[in-house]
């Protein structure tokens, strides 16, 4: 790590600042912050995304403004919060009414659609750069209604591990769209990547029965890998027990392994459950239309193992994003 | 405004997205939204900061972590909200763990200072522009707890107009160090603009008596146009009535005005209050060893006017600060 120490390192070394909290809270290092005031449970989570990194540099403002709320609203789906209220700093490179007025329908579509009310927010121009302005960044913060709540922590030896969709999706598209991949970006694979489904529904059910839950942003072995870490066990994972979409499906074994394992921007939801909660997990996907695969077992040993469908083992060369790592 | 909206105009036009919020507040426009959960009231703020614009591009990081803090719990305190905990998004233009420890002591210095604790947050990389990325910027929500609450709307005719502190001492820092002011900058000077102290006492003790209220960050006229605005009102303020700093005296009546009128960076308070609350205001002050001004009424017609303590008319060239005017 040395010189050039991860997302992870830096925040678990300098941001624990030993404030402690008269709001009772979990503390740092899950999806939200769940936080308990008077007799409610509120869980927080924030997200910054740039223009250039987040998104491509010609991304639509209207994507960008769904999306920005939708990765929050994510985040909230794996507390098993419902999403209430949220506020937007935005850093704008020119005072462009065109791409505000389309970023604000975006937002507003995400906001209408899943019930989340804009309460306040700072606006301020970017940086200058030499004779250019800084990429226009923004940062969201969300809060969501918690009943009991879900957390990284909490996985059980000999639980199921599901998660939520077809992963990859997100990660073809950028693949294709960046021209690394050879072909077309299809309709499908673009929505995937633009308009990332926050699985509210999903978070909330799995209150019931689920014993950690994690969002999958930043690729499903890394993200899992924050259950484990958290939870102290380890994990034995069949790579190909994830449902592939059928425009994921042209690309081949090995790409969508990469997609589906370390791709991230996904949005769907990793957890952990006892055994005995299949069946009302595949009752919930049913009745929702919802696709959820169980793609592994958590072990005792803290280690994360990969296995093929016949059982072989798989070497794990999937690296989910680290902002730091590039 | 045409091509060239004002950041007020912005969030007016276009982040007014009318999706209700089931969680009770008064809206878009104070320092704070102050929010009914359960049976608690929360006050949310959100602040960017960015190295370059907000801060000079050899700030001492310390300087930094603690300012990028107090700025936020400084529109909390003109909420009459007690700090809670807040939130941190972080950009970094690299992994610098120096430039990231002496930021997160100076940020843990203003969060035990005021009790605020970090529950979360989202670290990530700027934007490249060419070879360079852009520089750090730093996003904190803050929340605090409230009872009463102040907001800006509420002045009524006839009110005092008041405001805590020696303004302008920032706006002369930031003038001498950029080198626009000859002369050299004071270790008081460079304190008011380094280490503002967001004055959450006072904001608590302002519920008692004061009608409306908004903290001093745009420049004085600035942030008193908003209560104006929001109340429905005008204004007759004294432009020398202000409390001016031995550091500050020595400038010269014009740059003095300048500074106080329009400077910002103050994180002071303006608030108007009956003119029956003067006894008590001046008991706080004096108890709390804290320097107020009276600088003005509340007046029916929807204008600011200024006059000299001789009540002569002086003409309002004073500009505060607008991202958007640059």
């Amino acid at each position: 790590m040395g010189q050039c120490p991860s997302e992870f390192d830096l925040i678990e070394r300098y941001f624990s600042l030993g404030v402690p909290s008269k709001w009772p809270s979990q503390g740092i290092g899950d999806d939200c912050a769940i936080i308990s005031i008077g007799h409610s449970n509120v869980a927080v989570t924030t997200d910054t995304l740039a223009i250039g990194t987040h998104f491509l540099f010609d991304v639509d403002p209207f994507t960008a403004g769904y999306k920005a709320l939708a990765v929050n609203l994510s985040d909230l789906a794996a507390a098993a919060a419902t999403p209430r209220v949220f506020f937007l700093a935005l850093s704008l490179n020119k005072a462009d009414e065109v791409w505000v007025e389309r970023f604000s329908s975006g937002l507003k579509k995400c906001a209408l659609q899943y019930g989340c009310a804009l309460l306040g927010g700072d606006t301020t121009r970017t940086t200058f750069i030499g004779q250019e302005r800084a990429p226009i960044t923004m940062t969201i913060t969300a809060m969501g209604e918690v009943q009991k709540g879900l957390m990284r922590s909490g996985a059980k030896v000999g639980d199921d591990i599901w998660v939520s969709g077809t992963l990859g999706d997100a990660y073809a598209a950028l693949m294709l769209r960046t021209g690394v991949w050879q072909g077309t970006c299809s309709q499908y694979l673009a929505q995937r990547m633009d308009l990332p489904t926050p699985r509210v529904a999903l978070g909330q059910f799995l209150q019931c029965c689920a014993t950690a839950c994690a969002d999958v942003s930043d690729g499903f072995l890394q993200d899992l890998g924050h259950i484990l870490e958290r939870s102290a066990v380890g994990a034995e994972v069949n790579v190909d027990a994830c449902a592939v979409s059928d425009d994921l499906k042209a690309f081949g074994p090995e790409r969508i392994r990469q997609a589906q394992l370390a791709g991230g921007d996904d949005y769907e939801l990793v957890w952990t459950a006892p055994t005995q909660a299949r069946g009302a997990i595949e009752a919930f996907a049913k009745d929702s239309a919802m696709i959820v695969s169980r793609v592994g077992t958590i072990t005792a040993e803290a280690t994360l193992k990969l296995v093929d469908v016949s059982g072989a083992s798989v070497c794990n060369t999937y690296h989910g994003f680290d902002h730091f790592d590039q």
